[in-house]
């Protein structure tokens, strides 16, 4: 027996081009003489579908596809699993289930339901979808499978199960011979190793080998890597796809077994964070211009760290002639800023054009002035600057149909040390899940064969240039310090008292952690934020804006 | 025995505010001889809490106020019914229970869960609570109490129950004379009826009576209308409490029962929409503001009637002097703009100033012309001159301390019909959940005693004011067309095809719903909106913004 397990790209939504894609991956698998093509969870609509799901209309053209999928696999001679929504048959429970769909012989042969809910961090399935409650085995040539979805397999080896029940441990009653898990397992730094060792731990705990098919791609916010595999019955990963590709990969029956085949070591992929992270950000660049029907990006150039990443990642993705850098000194930013930001610029081929915004500010400020009552310079004038560079580049975006991508970093988002509708405006946040730490280090990475980010840029002091002399350790405790506190607080959920006692002083803990609550309000209005962390700003982190907690 | 039902208005994550309130209405219960005191669900840390929930820190002070509140009501001789989170004492499953707390006699006596946990819409139960599986009715000098929490007594009656269980069918087999419901359910016009009837439904399905008690206030865009109630045993509204109030009412056990005290007819309020969500929007905003301490608000008065309705509500919330009215008048705004505008400013008695654009939107041409490589007047410059008033409005806010008020409408916001950074600006949208329809039904209903809208301002024709001569109806449906579309994909998630079927136009419904669609990234960087519908944008809409459906 021949699997094809096929990591594609989908779009939410575009059910033609889904479709298209899944026959043409069926026309190369029949090519191949698969017997069976492996497409991954939800597959059908892409995801997450999110509120579409709610749509009858669209749960219909989900069915027009799956029955049109089983018509033309029965025609070209072999069978396909592939992930949809089913509609509930009963009344109780919600309207749908996440299932798995066997077609074979140009019919639905078995359809198989998604059991364990993931309804946390960006996960939302619970709002859609009835769990599972029924557990069997599908038969396919005379043998017995096990297939899940993604979820199912993840309450293994865990003190702290988030589930009462484990689907492996029902169907394994009834002696399958191999699992296969379909997925949309978003990528996230750390989370490819953990998802190795989960499904490891499944093929250890039950004896059988595993064949697990995850999407690749982005869909807004939300970046999937792939890394679909195989893993012997030894544990051994036989085959690892690439990250962030689309690819259709072919095993036998016997790959799985390492008594059939035994294979001398694994072979999977080992990427440093910053490799990955990179290639991460790329895809989930081009996945959101392209989706959208746009090509090319515009964005503030300010000679600092962060619109530096930003830069060469939009022209790695977009290429240098699709994307227009905007330089808008105003009289607060430095000689040294201006020629920076021309230097990146010309390192990565990059047109670029200087707006100063000094007589926009001055108009603002005659006509303004006589209403601030002669109060003094402050935030409001600071905030101005970067709201005429905000409304310069959506000049050009509007005018020219640019996306405007962002440049905010995750530590100045979370302690909103940014201006919203100035330097927080844009379609797409393209760092804003990278602490300022992992920006440099990510630049550093960058240069790592020659410098195509100026070595001042990354080694000057941080400022946002909107008064005299200022830098962002004027009223920021140093990054170092910063990122630890954020970390501790967002990505590890610490209390305040935790975090004392893992160190910090218990005032500096208090000023952070309140001025992250204090701009809940801020985040809100903020664009997607391209995920690379387990916990980003945005659909995955949902706080109340109104609160008094820690603030 | 004698009830206290404590309809009160909490305050996320404010621990000392809550249980400061909590003491005081046990104060003022224990004066008034009260056996029990009821607060609503989740009163303890207020509703909702959202991602605090995740934290350690977070749960041990809701624990210290429930420990806290059983010392003070066992010194003072009243037992209290409070909702709060509850550690989930076993390693299966989630981390927490939403729980309702008996405390009597200084201690824990008592901890009911709740079973059904609603993960829809605004709802975001399931992801941080454990259901209940374990039914037990509690015991009170004598008396067998059904004590359930809000979405516990909503799977009744109904031809397509959401849930696989029934909690009240379970505690009935236990003989409770007598139910309590706790509950958080926000406001929505329309859904307070049909809260009466599902509640009216438990009492006629189980032959006991009901005691419900909810939230009041705001919760950032949540409001909750309070409307606690008694039903006796005959399915009669025998006290309903006042909407958007706080309020602290006494029964006597025999009010539950007509036999013992019959009562001739319901007791209950009957207001009108227009009534009712005008209060709810009040609320909203004193809640916003308050909580987070502020206390004047600034907004841009455009001489139409979206930022009229606006600035009606927010002089009535905030009192007018804490009102900021703006006129920015351009080349493009008509004369009788700014005097309906001032007309208007003058009878809520609104400071107001007029600050021209003009100036500012010609210095921004004088430099971005040279860069629009002479293309023609466009969205660009429209843009242009919304963002210009933005900014002038946050510079004000940013100099004073005000919060900007957005003044956009649902029905504007649905379709895109409005500027990024521009008029979608602002900290929170006080009329966004109304569509331009209902907009005009309020202004009239605000206007039956005397004129306060003028009604010029209801009579123009709409316009944006961006180009000479430009309507609203140039790019637009008509509004009562577009309106009744809008609502059908909206409120009534119907697909193209039932839309059709309904009357409307197969091309204008594919370009509404398109529009809608394709202006997803709009709405992601929109405020928080006061929600007064069963579907307003925002937390309880969740779409992809890079989706090929419809679009």
């Amino acid at each position: 027996m021949k699997f094809a397990l096929a990591q594609l790209n989908f779009h939410v939504g575009h059910f033609e081009g889904n479709l298209r894609k899944m026959k043409e991956a069926i026309d190369e698998a029949a090519g191949a003489a698969a017997d069976l093509i492996i497409f991954p969870e939800l597959a059908v609509p892409a995801y997450p579908p999110r509120d579409f799901l709610e749509f009858g209309d669209f749960i219909e053209r989900c069915d027009q596809s799956i029955a049109e999928l089983a018509r033309y696999s029965g025609e070209k001679g072999l069978a396909v699993i592939v992930g949809s929504p089913e509609r509930n048959p009963v009344p109780e429970g919600k309207d749908l289930y996440n299932s798995a769909w066997f077609l074979e012989g140009g019919e639905v042969r078995e359809v198989v339901r998604k059991a364990l809910l993931p309804t946390y961090d960006v996960f939302d399935e619970y709002r859609y979808f009835e769990p599972s409650r029924e557990f069997r085995i599908i038969r396919f040539k005379g043998k017995r499978i096990a297939l899940t979805i993604c979820e199912d397999l993840w309450n293994i080896g865990n003190e702290n199960p988030l589930y009462t029940i484990n689907p492996m441990e029902e169907l394994m009653k009834q002696e399958p011979e191999i699992m296969i898990n379909i997925a949309a397992s978003p990528f996230a730094h750390g989370h490819t190793a953990e998802r190795k060792n989960v499904l490891r731990d499944n093929v250890k705990a039950y004896g059988i080998p595993l064949i697990y098919v995850n999407h690749s791609g982005a869909q807004t916010e939300l970046l999937f890597d792939g890394g679909s595999m195989l893993i012997n019955d030894a544990a051994k990963i036989v085959d690892e796809l690439p990250y962030f590709e689309e690819c259709i990969r072919y095993h036998q029956w016997d790959d799985c077994f390492e008594a059939a085949n035994p294979m001398e070591s694994d072979r999977e992929q080992l990427w440093d964070k910053n490799a990955v992270v990179y290639k991460g950000l790329i895809e989930g660049i081009r996945n959101y211009f392209f989706k959208l029907g746009f090509r090319e990006a515009i964005l503030g150039l300010s000679g600092g760290i962060d619109s530096a990443l930003t830069l060469v990642l939009a022209v790695e993705a977009l290429g240098a002639s699709n994307v227009h850098a905007i330089l808008m000194p105003s009289m607060f930013s430095s000689e040294g800023s201006v020629s920076d930001a021309r230097c990146l610029a010309g390192n990565v081929c990059c047109e670029h054009r200087v707006i100063p915004i000094t007589d926009v500010y001055h108009a603002y400020l005659d006509v303004l002035k006589p209403h601030f009552e002669d109060r003094p310079f402050d935030v409001t004038e600071e905030n101005l600057q970067a709201r005429i560079r905000a409304n310069y580049l959506m000049a050009l975006s509007n005018k020219f149909g640019y996306i405007l991508l962002n440049t905010s970093n995750k530590s100045e988002l979370a302690v909103g040390y940014g201006t919203l509708y100035g330097d927080m405006a844009g379609g797409l946040s393209v760092i804003g899940d990278l602490y300022k730490t992992e920006v440099y280090d990510m630049a550093r990475w960058i240069n790592r064969e020659k410098e195509i980010i100026p070595r001042s840029i990354i080694e000057k002091v941080p400022s946002a240039e909107l008064r005299p002399g200022q830098s962002d350790q004027d009223t920021l405790p140093p990054y170092d310090l910063l990122d630890q506190v954020l970390h501790a607080y967002i990505e590890r959920e610490k209390g305040p008292e935790e975090i004392v006692a893992m160190g910090f002083e218990r005032e500096l803990v208090a000023r952070v952690l309140s001025m992250v609550n204090r701009n809940e309000y801020k985040r809100y209005q903020f664009a997607p934020v391209l995920r690379v962390s387990p916990k980003a700003f945005g659909m995955g982190r949902r706080m109340p804006i109104v609160a008094k907690y820690l603030s």
